[in-house]
C-alpha cells in the first residue's frame, strides 16, 4: 500500500480553509478512481518537535502505479492545481510526502 | 481509530539507527497488547515543504483509551524511554503527534 500524507499548518483563517478543503477539494480528490481510503484528522495532538498541524490527510493507493496513474489523469491534475491556486493560499505551509508502507 | 505518527530526520549513522530502531525498539512496541498495526516507511520521497524523513512510523490503537493505556503500562514506558535514551540521540529530529482518523 502507497500512503500520501500530507501536513497543513494553522491557517490564518480557518473557517475559509475548512470551507475550501471540504467543499472543494474533498470532492474532487474522491474523483480519483484508484483512491482505496481518504482520511482526515483535525484533532492532532503534538508529541514530540516543533509544531502541531491543523489537518492531517492521508490519502492511501494499492500501489504506486495505480497512485501516479491517478496523479497524472485530469482530476488529479485540477487537484494539484487547487491545492497550488487555493490551498497553499489558505495554509502558510503544507508538508507532504508519498511512500510505501511495510507492515511489522 | 486513533494513529501515532513518528517522523525521524535522516540519522548521522542509519544503520546503527536501524540496528537499534528494528533490534530494540520495534520489539518493544510489539509488547503493547492495544496496538493494532504498525507500519514503517523507509522510502518517503518528499512532495511539498523543506524535509524528506528518513523513517516514517505509523501505529494505531482502535481508540485513545486503548492507546493512552498502553502508553502507561510498564512496556508503554519503556519504549518512550528508549526513544528519549537511545533514537533521539541517533535521529537528529524526531516529530511526533497523534489524532484520531475522519473517513471521507
Amino acid at each position: 500500500m502507497v500512503r500520501f500524507l500530507v501536513l497543513y499548518q494553522q491557517p490564518a483563517d480557518a473557517a475559509a480553509f475548512d470551507r475550501h478543503y471540504f467543499g472543494v477539494h474533498v470532492p474532487l480528490v474522491k474523483r480519483l478512481p484508484g483512491l482505496r481510503r481518504y482520511t482526515v484528522s483535525r484533532d492532532a495532538a503534538r508529541i514530540r518537535g516543533a509544531e502541531p498541524f491543523y489537518l492531517v490527510a492521508e490519502l492511501d493507493w494499492d500501489d504506486t502505479a495505480s497512485m501516479q496513474r491517478d496523479f497524472a489523469s485530469p482530476a488529479g491534475q485540477e487537484s494539484a492545481r487547487d491545492v497550488d491556486n487555493n490551498l497553499a493560499k489558505l495554509s502558510p505551509g503544507i508538508h507532504s510526502m508519498v511512500y510505501e508502507l511495510e507492515e511489522l
